[in-house]
């Protein structure tokens, strides 16, 4: 029987204030920062980018990481975004600016974080 | 030759904080509204809607439309995002709650709103 609310309905949304403020953690729960902005693509509407802050988790310092939006599940029940990376690859993440500075300005660094992370370029889909 | 930072790049983007609380403009640069969130798409990662909140504009109460992401368009040197909808297209839009409530859950809605505003659907592309 089909529901029209049902949770398998293929077209889900999530509001923006939704998103930015929610908790980012690894799979085994373990906190790693929250989100902090989106970048969006503005030609294709995609969010590009989540920009995460962290502090004081996994004995890092402050700062930012711009994330491939594509690696990024989130998880009702944790209600969090849930990243599959390891601890060692969150230490040595490529980092960014707090500003959000555009990163497609500068393709290298986009080619080499999508490159890092294993996540499929927002712009090649 | 060939810049970096040429204005020309295709991918461009832009901060969710640079998107939310800006206006939206008719084409004439009147002010109808302001954008109080995103609608994301969770399955392919796109911008579906806008939430823009106006009140007192064009002489109609408070309230909140929710726009497709496609209709909006942005203008640097308005510093603002212009729609090109009439003024009795505004009066008679399908109004949305202000808690951004999940309209695909509603498809009829959807599709209504989209034949409305003449937007292509953003589950089609």
């Amino acid at each position: 029987m089909e529901t029209a609310t049902s949770d398998t309905n293929p077209r889900s949304l999530i509001a923006s204030d939704r998103v930015i403020g929610t908790d980012v953690r690894r799979p085994d729960g373990e906190r790693v920062g929250t989100i902090e902005r989106l970048m969006l693509d503005k030609k294709s509407g995609r969010v590009a980018y989540a920009v995460m802050s962290f502090g004081g988790f996994l004995g890092l310092g402050e700062g930012y990481h711009t994330l491939p939006w594509s690696v990024l599940r989130f998880e009702p029940e944790l209600d969090a975004y849930v990243v599959d990376i390891t601890e060692a690859q969150l230490r040595d993440a490529p980092p960014r600016s707090p500003e959000g500075t555009d990163p497609s300005q500068d393709r290298d660094w986009e080619e080499h974080v999508h490159r890092y992370y294993n996540a499929t370029p927002y712009w090649g889909i």
